[in-house]
């Protein structure tokens, strides 16, 4: 069977290379072999082993009715979005890393899959080399989901560990992160958590059977986080993570993407350096938490390669992932979610305690003077604001949600 | 669609439930309903809600063509594993959470359902609620798995933890367990280990694609764990787990059964009560990690509903597991695996030294006068037993693997 693979950049690289290494394992898997025809890529690979496959015209894959599955790993929406769906309409099977593509036009890209009878999959698109797009929607499809949390970017949470373990400050962390080749030169899509939102979004479609789009997940990244909110954490018996999660509200669904103080006994705690790990509560099966690279060469393609497998295994079969499109009406904001707060300001103690029940201080050795940190108990964003505008001595500095 | 549930036991009873209390979530994400026709056992349940279903004879379900799907629940080879056979034969797909049956009989099952163009599924025969056995032939089917280490056994793995966190006796925290109802009243196949191993046969067979059956398995329980081995592990920086392993030697596969020494960087230190958890490596994905509730009724009811409507799915084709039979000739014993051992023993400080390079000598306080721990470096137990043979005032009492 032949494939293509368009993108011929880390993962592309990284799917030929699995393809390629795994042949022999993978053609007993499948009782067939999977031939790499075309490679799309506009730029010259001279010398390189595939160089005979290179193409920079994507209209031979499209042309070729012998391609009947192709491996969109080129990233963003233009032109991937163009050529994958004229490549569905072929009646040729794509499968992607692509998250901006899957979290912008998933639910469209898959009714166009639907209605050419082929598949479109996207495993690789959140956690990297995790599995967890089957599992949502296979191992756990006999659940209703009622929540889930992720940590899905790995170059935000390589920052947290070094804050977090090594006393580092943002700004020399994400240098290290630099200097290692985890964050990109311009950071700001996973500094700003960007990254984070899209792959919430495709998480959250997928367990909650409608397109959730980015632009309706709230999304604040760690750019403001600064060291002591990361030493109050500590203090507090938290850890601090960069999350990106969903849950449901009666029938609607509330995402967002946050940093959050979570609890030393949550799995997501022993989720360090550029690893991911995402927890899922269903209503049968309880919680369940999956962990691994969630990006790099080799276990992204891995992902990518399943698909492959998947889809050469489903030529005369739809996979349906129960993803249809919305209009946003199903869209709640996390401000009315009730939830205990980490709040750090400057001003009067006795005034934070007259103006909020239940409040537990967070003491900090060598914490400037007339700085205030605590958690409050459940309430919403909005009561919170409210009261903490109301108190005349305090200026907030920053306020993180505490995960539960 | 029509389905019958075998055993309506813990499971069974779980079961059913799932089916019904997710029914229109599962209605809609199969675009069709599975109505339970029958409920197979031997018992009586006045005013049960499904007692018009239950049935005492066999027959009923293997002669009504209507029944296009079967969980079987009941746990044991016999009647299951004839029962089981008949209705593959009879072109009815069959789901099982029977671990013992799929670890004794899978290769013959599976080749029964292939010849008869039905399915056979097992996903919860292995970790409860916790995809794993999807994640293993569809995610990570691009890879070569090069190891696994699985703690699949709840009740063991609340004893452990009782004995680490509270220093409670072997003895006490297996009474509390039973009191708890993790433990049976007969606890022996838990702590023993044969539960661990059936499981361990499954994974080992999935992960290698040959049947691995569990005479080739060496099982070792924790029976003989004292609590003092488990404060030498806690002095040294580790926790102690009962671990299902294999590993993949060149051609040949090494899977057993045994305690294990965990080092605390490792995510397998993170289950605790009666979780269960599992590493896995891939040769391009590197190590993913799965965690949830490894047993109880509706998170292993929920793996027995996937499997239904995977198959409700897949009337028309066949899930290829590319587990094949095998004589053995494949299985090689961790005897022979090099690996770094914990010993604990009476004896000479110095006789250890002469005999034994590079060991890390535990201290406890209040051991036993003479008693004597430490951790080896890497070689085969072979090796390790003529050495510790051969210390003239040396009595060894426990030996365990450091886990890697």
């Amino acid at each position: 069977m032949n494939v293509a693979i368009m993108g011929y950049g880390v993962v592309g690289s990284g799917t030929a290379e699995v393809l390629q290494t795994n042949a022999s394992t993978i053609s007993k898997r499948l009782g067939l072999t999977l031939d790499i025809k075309y490679i799309l890529d506009l730029r010259d690979f001279p010398g390189d082993k595939n160089e005979d496959k290179l193409t920079k015209n994507f209209d031979d894959i499209l042309n070729d009715e012998s391609v009947s599955i192709v491996a969109e790993v080129m990233g963003g929406c233009n032109p991937a979005f163009e050529f994958t769906k004229k490549l569905l309409c072929a009646g040729k099977s794509v499968v992607t890393s692509n998250k901006e593509l899957v979290a912008t036009h998933g639910a469209e890209l898959l009714k166009t899959a639907r209605e050419n009878g082929v598949n479109y999959m996207f495993e690789a698109s959140v956690g990297g080399g995790v599995p967890i797009i089957r599992p949502i929607y296979q191992c756990l499809c006999a659940n209703e989901i009622e929540q889930f949390a992720g940590i899905i970017n790995g170059t935000t949470n390589f920052i947290l560990t070094k804050m977090y373990k090594e006393d580092m400050s943002l700004e020399d962390a994400l240098k290290l992160a630099q200097k290692l080749g985890y964050a990109e030169k311009d950071p700001t899509a996973d500094i700003c958590g960007y990254d984070v939102q899209r792959k919430t979004c495709i998480l959250a479609s997928l367990c909650f059977g409608k397109h959730i789009y980015p632009d309706s997940v709230p999304t604040e990244g760690i750019q403001n986080l600064s060291l002591r909110d990361v030493k109050y954490a500590k203090a507090n018996g938290c850890d601090i993570k960069l999350l990106g999660q969903a849950k449901r509200f009666g029938d609607k669904i509330c995402a967002f993407v946050a940093p959050a103080f979570v609890k030393k006994d949550s799995q997501l705690t022993n989720v360090e350096d550029v690893f991911n790990g995402i927890i899922l509560r269903g209503n049968m099966v309880g919680e369940v938490f999956f962990y691994g690279a969630g990006a790099g060469k080799l276990p992204t393609a891995s992902a990518v390669a399943a698909d492959i497998m998947d889809c050469a295994r489903h030529t005369e079969k739809r996979k349906d992932f129960g993803w249809e499109d919305s209009d946003g009406s199903t869209v709640v904001s996390p401000k009315e979610m009730p939830v205990s707060y980490y709040v750090r300001g400057v001003g009067s103690v006795a005034e934070v305690k007259k103006a909020l029940s239940q409040v537990n201080f967070i003491s900090l050795p060598g914490a400037p003077k007339n700085e205030i940190a605590f958690t409050t108990q459940k309430q919403t964003e909005k009561e919170l604001d409210e009261i903490l505008d109301s108190i005349k001595d305090f200026k907030l500095e920053t306020k993180v949600r505490v995960f539960e």
